[in-house]
């Protein structure tokens, strides 16, 4: 039921009147696109979105997605007048002050009601896609009476211009994800001005060449706003509806331009906006009839919560659904008898292929796993256990061929998690990081499980040549903060990392695994779960330990190799496998001093050894150490033929450290 | 003229069959896709493709991009057989073994012809768009009679799915490049297997959406082929020739499917393409006649080149030409007299404003740069000099609004500095170099005179909060070998540093540029050029050197303030600023060990301050030393409150060293 339109004048211009001011007060922020938009979200949030303000964690809630997050004011605004507990209006006050939960951008982790992190452009709009796979994937184990909500979206022209764009929808397009909608806030300005300095494009057409179902309406006409929503609505494609809107619409004398879109409007502009707006009430004050007929809205969606809760109680599912979207493991989830089972056998195999036998054991034993490949489904050895693929006919499956996407893959897989009940992994080549690493840092920043399985992760790839050799890309990756970077030795370590990435459900991981084959180095029943400590020893130095060599993945077994040498040489020496060096990092003084003892420098050697930049291996080493690597592009050969050409061998780096000794 | 259709088959099948041979006996590499455009690629170069095979430097030259660079026995094949010197059947024979410029992905520096590296998919494509920005700023420059060529590009399915395609296209499209032409090798396979799998799109309708022409042809015909081109070459906008081929045409009982993509074929259907094929000629052996076809068709282009070059001797303009091209700045070029008016009165600026002032005096005496923003100009402060906007009705215009488009930006500026006769610079956000991190580490690797300028460089961008605030983002991008990454200091650095990146020719640079108003740190007129060493001693302790703070951009004046006060309390104290981590790594010894002396770890404290990760600056401090800075996300809040927050100011410092010294 809608009210009358003087009312939703009234509730609109809440929301112009909250970001002005806030903006205003904050002396910085964006009140162009809150005041574009204002009339579509009115519409949206009163009578579309399926909500319930005083539950935000309801399972079956509709996902709303700000990807244009720099008009942040308007889902501020958004919560707070639709009756969330935050923000209050005093945290609106303090928009973008240092302790209020109003960030210049919305962040998923500070306030409910804000499903992810926005402000990159376009990854919103991407992790919009996988939040609506997820939907579509926890229906499909479930059913209606569980699962059936929409995401809806408000994007910018930003957000239709990145590449990620392309990707996303056209994922969304394929997998025909029509309880995805997309409101386009067509403006026609962009931070430059006129979106006609930059763009020619037909993005109605694009979006229909791309699967897309495409609604146009007049963004500041409830009624035409309402008939495009329901278009959208009964069309089985993901829609985009084009809202023709005017940025900073109310401010009389500069809407319609650039000026609105990230600067406070002035005084003296908002004044004159209060004036055409015939809003009267003092900043930051919402007058009570206003308020009332906000916080009114709230009463369908606490209904349907209601409803929903009964079809819970009642469902033969509940436990399960529960534990799926707490995203907690079942409890007798378990890789100790497979790791066992490599200690009786060692396999000599790629941790690429070894994170794929993990993972055989993984997906046979979660249902909440789904997998999947920027295209490179063998090489990263992604599809294992038997999981079908996820597709436009067949939600249920648990494999998705993401395309050559990695930007929208990884995006999605953000999606993924945080709407919950799925844990997504998905592959590429680690180079590759570099196109997706946007959304990576976003990963990190919004402490979601996303696992990403990525192969090929140094020279030992061979003949692809510098192009897909990482070189700076595990250590670049490792200062992303709050992100997991492992490099497993064997496929001990392979299946460790995996059980630890599982498990850390408020953090990313990203797995650096080889493609050429690994002897296996830990081949002890007696010690499992190392890994969990981030490094540990090895192998013990015979006599006095003279030196200490602490490599990763690839580079453990020449460490290993090179140890002997030096033993053989009367040279005590430790092997250190340091597969994370965050979780190191995390460990207490004592244990740290174990392995790398505070003594000083010169007393014990320390070497580390990694096939990419030496940059930052200093922190493990010391000043007087030595630090084996790569500080150059790599080259096309054969991988063996690298390692030898590069150094990475014990011929190459035993002579150095025996110099170092001597010298 | 053309030859008839089965000369033209044995030209094509010469390429098939060094393909297939050169992969097996690599027994690495992509068959499928040389294979399956060898129809398409005998036509171009044989009729189409102006160039000339003994003058791979002819600045009128068609530019030839293989986007799709996994196919790269394609281009090597086309280069050997039209007549360039390299590659050689040895060449070709030693196809992704160490040093062989045939390496797995092609690359600009190995192989004249071989315009940019390709491989990772889609960089290729959005290369182009920047090359043939160049064409045709350099022939609104020039003029017909010097400038006027066209850019080709052969690209697979991949680059076309990527993200980076989007932003390419709309760029090419929106500038009307009329003059490029992109074949589009629609075969319908990606590795994972048929598109199918992963796409549903509609291309040609998205490219025409986006302002293209589209033409089509069956890829294994001859005159279809032709046609089509013929078609393109009349249309006034860029085209997408859609080439419908059969991947691995000519191998029986694999064509068409992914198993050519990116495997050996193997000797039993590498005999049985060979009776297919009709082709009895040993393995890197080509029959006198075809070698003779192709060895002809170099003709018209070296005529074509003749002509060009009596045209260029009588042409008023050479000399200014012949600079461009060749990419040396005008003999007079200089900021030593803006840097004196600096020197005698100082500013306290933004270096992005300082940066914009630099400009101004650069844009001025150089006819070759141009500028650019990812649609942030009045952020990145990057429009200077009264240079006018480059667009499809004035392309003598030197500045680009690039949209939203931040890795396509960065893959157009390297096309442009690939092509020659311009230099780039673009601006977008630091943060933001997450988005186009692959673009730039390309710019590294085929050494590239690109100039990113990027603003916003830390906690100091202030509210904008952590997705805006770069923490990882300068060290990460330090690790890119052959990337100079700068971080100035005041307003004098600032224009040092542009002298330094605009004559740095086979390196490509990162400006790392504040927000915040910074105090004027170098005030002597004495002293010029000092950014060139990376790092210089900006302050001597004043009695025994106890400390030395080494301090970066916006951190240099905190360090500034740390020693003033630490030598109030006795301890005496020098600040280097390291304006350039990898400047200052090339020095000598001696130049090093005065900065930074040998001494033993504890004589003298060296403390690093930088407002974002402390990862890597041990390599500068050694173990004892102490680093200042933020291992963590940022924060919404005003600027000053975040160094206050984050620990980054004198109060916060000093008492930390004061401890280490007591400690």
């Amino acid at each position: 039921m809608s009210l009358d339109t003087a009312r939703m004048v009234r509730m609109a211009n809440a929301i112009r009147a909250l970001s002005m001011d806030a903006v205003q007060a904050a002396n910085s922020g964006h009140p162009g696109m809150p005041m574009g938009m204002a009339d579509v979200a009115t519409v949206l949030w009163s009578e579309y979105l399926r909500h319930d303000p005083k539950a935000t964690d309801w399972a079956d809630r509709d996902r709303f997605v700000l990807s244009a997050g720099h008009g942040s004011m308007l889902i501020y605004s958004l919560l707070h007048l639709s009756g969330y507990e935050h923000p209050t209006i005093d945290d609106i006050r303090n928009f973008r002050q240092l302790g209020s939960p109003c960030a210049g951008h919305p962040e998923n982790f500070l306030l409910d009601g804000v499903e992810c992190t926005t402000g990159p452009l376009g990854q919103g709009l991407a992790m919009a896609v996988g939040m609506a796979i997820a939907e579509r994937k926890l229906n499909a184990d479930f059913g209606d009476d569980l699962v059936d909500h929409r995401t809806w979206v408000v994007a910018g022209d930003g957000c239709l211009m990145e590449g990620i764009n392309h990707e996303a929808i056209g994922l969304a397009g394929h997998l025909k994800l029509g309880r995805m909608n997309v409101l386009w806030d067509d403006n026609q300005i962009t931070i430059d001005g006129s979106t006609d300095l930059s763009t020619s494009e037909n993005i109605k057409a694009r979006y229909e060449a791309t699967g897309w179902h495409v609604a146009t309406c007049d963004g500041h006409d409830f009624d035409d706003i309402r008939r495009a929503l329901d278009e959208a609505l009964a069309n089985e494609r993901p829609s985009l509806i084009a809202c023709r809107t005017v940025i900073g619409k109310g401010a009389p004398n500069k809407q319609g331009t650039s000026a609105t879109h990230g600067a406070p409007l002035g005084d003296d502009e908002i004044s004159a906006a209060r004036d055409v707006l015939g809003w009267e009430a003092k900043p930051f004050e919402i007058p009570e009839e206003v308020l009332s007929d906000w916080r009114g809205t709230a009463g369908a969606g606490a209904r349907a919560h209601g409803e929903w809760l009964d079809r819970l109680s009642a469902h033969s599912q509940r436990t399960e659904f529960e534990r799926r979207m707490a995203g907690d493991l079942p409890e007798n989830f378990s890789l100790d008898g497979y790791i066992q089972s490599l200690i009786a056998e060692p396999q000599k195999v790629a941790t690429r292929k070894a994170s794929e036998m993990a993972l055989g054991e993984i997906n046979g034993q979660l249902t909440e796993t789904m997998g999947g490949s920027a295209d490179l489904t063998g090489s990263n050895n992604t599809k294992a256990g038997g999981i079908g693929p996820f597709t436009a006919d067949d939600y249920s499956g648990r494999y998705i061929y993401y395309g050559i996407r990695e930007f929208g893959m990884a995006a999605a897989m953000n999606g993924m998690a945080l709407h919950g009940g799925v844990i997504p992994y998905g592959g590429t080549f680690l180079v590759f990081t570099d196109y997706c690493r946007a959304a990576i840092r976003l990963s990190a920043l919004q402490q979601t499980r996303a696992i990403y399985v990525m192969t090929h992760d140094s020279i030992g790839l061979g003949e692809d040549g510098p192009t897909h050799q990482p070189i700076e890309h595990v250590q670049s990756l490792r200062m992303i903060p709050n992100l997991l970077v492992m490099r497993p030795a064997d496929a001990v370590e392979t299946a460790e990392c995996w059980d630890i990435a599982l498990r850390e459900s408020d953090r990313p991981t990203v797995l650096a695994l080889s493609r050429q084959n690994l002897p296996q180095v830990r081949t002890s029943a007696d010690e499992t779960g190392l890994s969990s400590k981030g490094a540990y020893r090895l192998k013990q130095a015979e006599g006095e330990r003279r030196v200490i060599l602490v490599a990763t993945g690839s580079e453990v077994h020449v460490a290993l190799e090179c140890a002997e040498r030096l033993e053989q040489e009367g040279v005590g020496a430790d092997v250190v496998s340091m597969v994370c060096t965050q979780l190191f990092d995390e460990q207490d003084e004592s244990y740290k001093a174990d392995l790398l003892p505070n003594v000083a420098p010169g007393e014990i050697l320390r070497v580390s050894i990694e096939a990419g930049t030496t940059f930052g291996w200093e922190r493990y080493t010391m000043s007087n150490g030595l630090n084996i690597g790569i500080d150059r592009f790599g080259a096309s050969a054969p991988a063996s033929d690298l390692f030898e050409k590069f150094g990475i061998t014990a011929d190459a780096i035993v002579p150095q450290i025996m110099n170092k000794l001597n010298g």
